[in-house]
């Protein structure tokens, strides 16, 4: 019971970034004492600060406010894609104290090469940290579907990789307990956790550069399906007369809406990248004319492609992420009007549409997340295991 | 403790219709005497029997094997759809013991006739079940969306109903437990209780006529979304040279795979019912090459939205139901075909696809599990509520 009230003090603090002793009174239903001598324990254990807050009266006595001791403990988050590995040291309050990126475009298929590569990384982050700074975990957000009993990396077909111990490899070498996630249910959680999605049970977050991935939560809980596979949104077919996909079939959301779509349409190379894709987006925003029939013409088959989620799963909110987060914000309203036009009346009038509000650290985000998770459900008994 | 092993068994006995007392000891981890003390209430109840089952062994004793009692407790189970009315009267055990069919095309947009057509029917049946058998509650199956927490019906646009108390009415007219469901989730969760999709649970039940509408459950659970509407898969674009949808769309997978396109595509009237249909269906099972071709052309069409679906959830089972139930099975290697073409190759590897196995009783099976729920959580508890 006592671990628990811990767990709930310190996952509103961290949560909240900030959290006065007087609204954990009255929150948790406990008396002011106990919350003082809870957040006591958590204050000499080093988690967490109190602080005078400003009174919200005149007349009334300042509140202790409770927040984040930020050099006490942090996790280490692990953002691998198959351009680009970032790794981040995230403190308790979710903020991120350290980034590194590692040179994108390197070739990931030795398992025990990008173990080290990742380690070697994770070594600096903590040899950098201040020192007495505890690091209680690490947390992986890899483009595969991950075993969600053991972290067994099923399959990750743009790895190449097939049923690798990743977590556990990492884990070991570090001497960290390692969780990992696909990165598209990480994205999703992150933005209920800390981004647009905050308060909403019921998320579809479409995103992709080239394949398009849908991370979907629905009752707040990632949809993972059989094996862990859902959410392969990518070849939803939104243009009847739409190009030739991969795939063997025509107008699908990949070829349509990804990002060489938008370039093809405005007649540059597809392929010629993120920055020619916000060029594009730019001189649109510029009002240039060909740029704008592009960005209409792409934004009209995104709203499609919402519309049939919407249809499909009555969310909340749907999120536009990556380069669908940039073109949704150039071109919101082509996107709501195609959207409304696919779709039903009764879930669309109980959806809303958003840019990512995490933007590329979504998935940084999310793993720092998950590598708290423990440090949240027991905080005394986790910091034990782990020294300074 | 006791509430809840008594539940426990007559679940069993309910949803296996026979269970010896050797597998229930082994099952629940207590002992034969405290087995046979709680299977002695439940047969004093007038809920169960017990009868010598077949010894297994030759030296074996040969075990007691409970079963319901077929006479003892029953409910009412209520299909109301848009062109139909069937009340059952739906035994403990799950046999359908009698079955009212009420003339179709009946106009249910006055609810207080609605009800009492439905009343007077429960209590015709109620009139003719053997004295002495308790009636413990009635279940709806509606084509609407119905709120959760309280059972109001929402909306239901084919009857032309907004937020009305169906269920707590019918409850009331009838003086029993009234529960309602929406019937694309209750044929899911039937399919998943005693159907096709038994021990699955992720699974999609595609039906309807001419609308078409999904059954999804996750985890078992129905996919409802925020406001009841999930599931509306009517819309998927299938077929990038289809036909213009009342939706304003073309080729959505109801203008390609709804009743009429086979009649159409076999060169018949559109609407001309489904005893056309399944000569159709009949014909091409004969060979003839018109009807070969047209529900070949409609399988293949099929098989797309099956191959989204399998893409979107990752589903243990796909069920094809009513007209498509129909279609598949004269069709099943078309739409196989055509699924795996449309879908990846990891969830495709983990799908079965499948015919309903409760066809046209699936909303009454679903209905009349939700009216038992009550008995089975509390066997006597509720039974003291309702006289004989």
């Amino acid at each position: 019971m006592r671990r628990h009230n811990l767990g709930t003090i310190l996952t509103e603090v961290h949560r909240h970034g900030h959290r006065s002793r007087a609204l954990l009174t009255a929150e948790m239903g406990l008396n002011r004492s106990t919350i003082g001598d809870l957040v006591a324990e958590l204050t000499e254990a080093g988690l967490v600060l109190q602080r005078s807050a400003s009174a919200q009266g005149r007349a009334g006595r300042p509140s202790l406010e409770v927040v984040p001791f930020p050099e006490g403990v942090y996790v280490l988050a692990v953002d691998l894609g198959v351009r680009h590995l970032a790794v981040a040291r995230v403190g308790l309050g979710g903020d991120v104290l350290d980034r590194v990126d590692v040179e994108p475009e390197r070739d990931w298929s030795d398992l025990d090469v990008t173990v080290e590569a990742i380690a070697d990384t994770c070594d600096r982050l903590r040899r950098a940290a201040p020192s007495g700074a505890r690091c209680v975990g690490v947390g992986l957000s890899v483009p595969g579907v991950v075993r969600h009993e053991d972290g067994l990396l099923r399959f990750a077909p743009n790895l190449g990789w097939t049923d690798v111990p990743f977590g556990a490899r990492l884990g070991e070498r570090l001497d960290l307990p390692a969780v990992i996630a696909n990165d598209a249910d990480l994205g999703a959680l992150a933005e209920h956790w800390r981004g647009a999605a905050a308060g909403y049970e019921h998320v579809v977050v479409m995103s992709g550069e080239i394949g398009i991935g849908g991370g979907i939560l629905v009752g707040g809980r990632p949809l993972r399906g059989r094996g862990g596979y859902a959410g392969e949104i990518g070849h939803l077919r939104v243009n009847p007369d739409g190009r030739l996909c991969r795939c063997g079939s025509t107008g699908c959301l990949e070829t349509e809406v990804g990002a060489d779509a938008l370039l093809r349409e405005a007649g540059r190379r597809p392929g010629s990248g993120m920055d020619a894709y916000r060029d594009v987006l730019a001189k649109a925003a510029a009002g240039e004319r060909d740029c704008v029939a592009a960005a209409a013409r792409v934004a009209n088959w995104l709203g499609v492609g919402v519309g049939i989620l919407v249809n499909t799963f009555n969310p909340d909110i749907v999120i536009l992420a990556g380069p669908l987060g940039e073109l949704y914000q150039a071109t919101a309203d082509t996107v709501a009007e195609a959207a409304a036009q696919s779709s039903l009346v009764a879930p669309r009038e109980q959806v809303r549409l958003a840019a990512s509000a995490l933007g590329p650290d979504a998935q940084i985000v999310g793993a720092a997340e998950l590598a708290f998770e423990p440090l949240l459900e027991d905080p005394i008994g986790t910091l034990s295991r782990h020294a300074a």
